[in-house]
């Protein structure tokens, strides 16, 4: 029996596995099937994933974010190139340095406001074009949704992307959260990558309810050839592949992927209209599944002891509140009115 | 509905998952809990483990093998320092250069009849001890069950380590078939593990039954601080570990892994009487669950088309036939009369 | 006949060998030598060095400036763990990403305003000690005199010594033109390194007039056993190492080392005494061999069609008039004279 | 006053500079000049070049043999590619793991009789392509002439190329002492360099009489846009590089290179018509500047008291005696009569 002590809004990778993605993962266990990719289920992905990002796309799946992320960008450089990419990135902050230290790849980084690059930004970092001192840009790196919360419209995404191609650089997108993006955009995921000319997605499930599962997702054919490699030789080959595409399927043949996200940010919008008139309480409105409020110093750990949530910003006692395809209405209320009690 | 064109005798990662594992993974599933091994499930690993391997074993479970292997040699070698390892050793054959990818491991290979080293092959390899201009040998890393199918048995293991130690050498045992090993022998893991001596396990499960989980098992404590970074840093890291530890307490808690490596031994001694006296098979008794016959050149292709398998050395018509944990005694019988019409 | 149309203020790398230097080399070119660093010459280095840095330092001969500082920062790091340095720093801007692509290093950066770490600055990165997502900070990397031409008192490195000591790092020093903030300081080279705590040091000697050669100067001994091993696997191991410690020994044996700085600090003294008072010229008084003026836009290329300068922050129209062990007061005052009539 | 004491058969990077080389490097010591290649005598190198190798080869001049052996496997290789070597080759044996420490590269190993490969050598390891459990083999590496003295014929290399370009692989070749094979066959480089195919050199001069350079020269145009790159980033990139140009030019532009690797065959030939007759000495007739004599165990030792040479097979009780450029006649002789006397 498991206690429910951990229950909050700390991550969305603290909820478990959608039922449908459990019933996916026991629909395919019958039987042999060829190892590495080779089966009939991971045949079935490749159909699931042109519906929704065209006919060139290929996904490749693999065990996590991080090996989703580097895969993706080691395709994309030579050895002598690097990222460009926001200070508070995934990749720069919370993979361990794994870029670094699997693929060799340089971070130019760029601090940012809201976790968003904009072509200006780019700018900063994107020269040095044939100077071999410089580590040679080539590849921008965007999260989205971002790592705070925010989501870039496909018209932002288009502008680095034009910004990028013309100078001879790719486009990278990590989708950890893909999902919550296009709920909150109200778009098909293929408006803010495929058609804005996109050429690289870290195609995110786990977070969203799959047990544990992402995928290398190729729009640019050039890409192609190297992910098969890469991944084998960067350790993110399963053996068993059927049980992971099967839970790529269930995410995302129906709508399973939209329903999550949209349920998620639904919470946190409820979350934000419950607590943004509590006297102590600094928040923007959420563009996606997450809350980042300033509070009251003092209050931050008596609030953590009662639910769980994590200090994003020591400095400016800024926290972070996320909410998951499984947070329920009951959790979001209980924890307002734990915010309330402790600030009145 | 999934055909089983596959069935077969290919590899034991083409089985599926064992319905206990499937039903560990349920049992978890329910609210929330902390990631990346905070939670309540890997918490409970940590004693199954120590029943097996002693009260100072550690288990952090990986992704996979090839991920269990680097990530302990890698917790084992300093950056200038290098492997010894058999030539048909999965870490240098079958990993992509994974090792010299992803922690610039260097081989030191020994060719060997059997896929065992012994302290002989390996005084062939461990020298240059000082000398920087040779990769400084600090690891012996050994398979069992081996790539050839062959047993080592607790004393084989002891004199390496013996001879190891006496080097300033580690011993690693890649343990992807640890279970078969065992169960061949019969004697517990630690018989040829622990109580020899050997410093770091990969330990296996996804072969015997798993959906995908295998923990890279710290034996010698000194390495044991390592293995928190290398395995984020080296993206073997998995978020909602909870269906991790679940699978490997499902093998290792009660007696799946001894029963389903019984189970799969057995069915290869099966095979392996029926065929040995087939003329035209050349063919010595398994050690655990593979046989390696040599056959006629023309008849493997027609063999492999009623039956899949590998061909494991085409100069010599060598082919590999591997069973599971779910081959059953009819797979063997029909295979055992497929192979004697071909060659009669 | 080599025409010297370089000749000008854009780097100390464009000057040539010291008289002296290449005296030495020729002294030791007789007969046999034992290679790789087991011959006579390097062998009275160590005396050398310890003269200048005390008992335990030790110096290894290099190739280059890039090698000193990775080789150095390797030696300190496991593979997980990670440096903290000025965004301007050398090894995060100017080494083609070297410290990642050969050593896996991760780059925690901070923007500085003169290229100087300060605590409070190195705070900003120093945290996430335990936590694998982060790549653990473990060295804080300093230059002296740094890539801005600022220098460090002795006090400001025990500042940043006492704090990375307390967090269990190291510190380093790239010390590319460590004679040259010696003489700036007026005090011997140990008095900001040895005396003060530093852990290990880019021994520079090329831009102070040597043929090519560096060392990697451990002061703490935990970090020497890594040196012989690194520089060999890091390919910076030279065979006819007495020729390298031939140069290494004629600058720093007597006093050349210094007087080569003390003139070139001059030189850039003299220079700003110059241009100081010519309208349109903003420009810092030197700290050392360097001046960063800020100069009206369409002046610079003008300039550098007449004297050879580089332009070193486009957006603000800066450029580094940097002076050379060989610079005369003759192209001193000539070029302030050519700044004059371009600005008048 | 440097004593003799190392004066013998150990290494030909025992000797020193010769007198040519010394006087070019101090004949381009004046002025000022752009750093790392763009200065006028790199300008001059190209076309020392082409007349060896032909108009399309590019010569990029770095520090030492390891790095020129890695760069040129790094620019032929994707990160999931691997080199096919004699086990006995330098990049496998004597660089200490550069090859995988700094660049990942996987070597596929085949062991030799005579340092040599041949199509049917090769065959054995190339074979996998496609199969992504398999480190791709994209190189095959040879020297000449070899670490055991012998040197391929034009034809011999030839065929080597052929079977590798048919596979899509390239041909890259150790040339540490190319001058050595070249005078041993009576052919210009070309012959058995760009005539038959070969892709890219590591050129060498410092074993042959220079300082300390070799350069990367690459025949094959598809691989020359990396060599800036990885040259920078793997650390191999000289500030002052006049210098390194300077000697490369003093020994190819007229024919030293051809006199000295001349002259240190001559030594060997001399050394072995002296000592085959001598009861006790088993030796092959040398094909360039070494011998590799099988000498009574007891007398090596006591050999090494008087003359300095290495034990190349401690098993086989066989020693290398190496002649430089400036091995002298009285060396061999005296050497000769130190043999006799030891084993009369």
């Amino acid at each position: 029996m498991v206690e429910n002590v951990w229950r909050g809004f700390a991550s969305d990778n603290y909820a478990g596995i959608h039922p449908d993605v459990l019933t996916a993962i026991s629909g395919v266990n019958e039987g042999h099937q060829a190892a590495y990719g080779a089966d009939s289920t991971t045949a079935q992905l490749d159909a699931v994933v042109k519906t929704h990002f065209g006919s060139t796309a290929v996904a490749f799946p693999v065990f996590n974010g991080t090996g989703a992320n580097v895969l993706a960008l080691q395709a994309m450089c030579k050895p002598w190139e690097a990222v460009i990419c926001a200070t508070g990135a995934h990749i720069n902050s919370d993979e361990g340095g794994a870029p670094e230290k699997v693929a060799g790849l340089k971070m130019h980084t760029i601090p940012t406001v809201d976790g968003k690059l904009t072509p200006a930004l780019v700018e900063t970092q994107a020269w040095g074009f044939g100077d071999e001192h410089r580590a040679q840009p080539k590849v921008v790196s965007i999260t989205n949704s971002t790592e705070l919360g925010t989501v870039y419209t496909p018209e932002e995404v288009r502008a680095l992307v034009d910004q990028a191609h013309g100078l001879g650089m790719y486009v990278h997108l990590d989708g950890a959260r893909i999902s919550n993006a296009a709920a909150a955009l109200g778009v098909p995921m293929r408006a803010f990558t495929t058609d804005v000319g996109v050429d690289a997605v870290s195609l995110g499930a786990t977070k969203n309810g799959a047990l544990g599962v992402e995928a290398v997702l190729i729009l640019n054919p050039e890409l192609e050839s190297a992910i098969k490699y890469v991944r084998k030789s960067a350790m993110q080959l399963g053996s068993k592949m059927r049980f992971m595409s099967a839970q790529l399927i269930a995410m995302y043949e129906g709508d399973l992927w939209l329903r999550n996200a949209q349920h998620a940010n639904t919470m946190a919008q409820r979350l934000y209209e419950g607590v943004k008139g509590i006297a102590g309480v600094s928040v923007m409105p959420p563009q996606a599944n997450a809350l980042f409020p300033v509070l009251p110093a003092d209050s931050i750990a008596r609030l953590q002891e009662q639910v769980r949530f994590y200090t994003w910003d020591h400095m400016k006692n800024q926290v972070r509140w996320m909410c998951a395809w499984d947070t329920t209405e009951a959790d979001v209320d209980n924890f307002i009115a734990v915010v309330r009690a402790e600030l009145s």
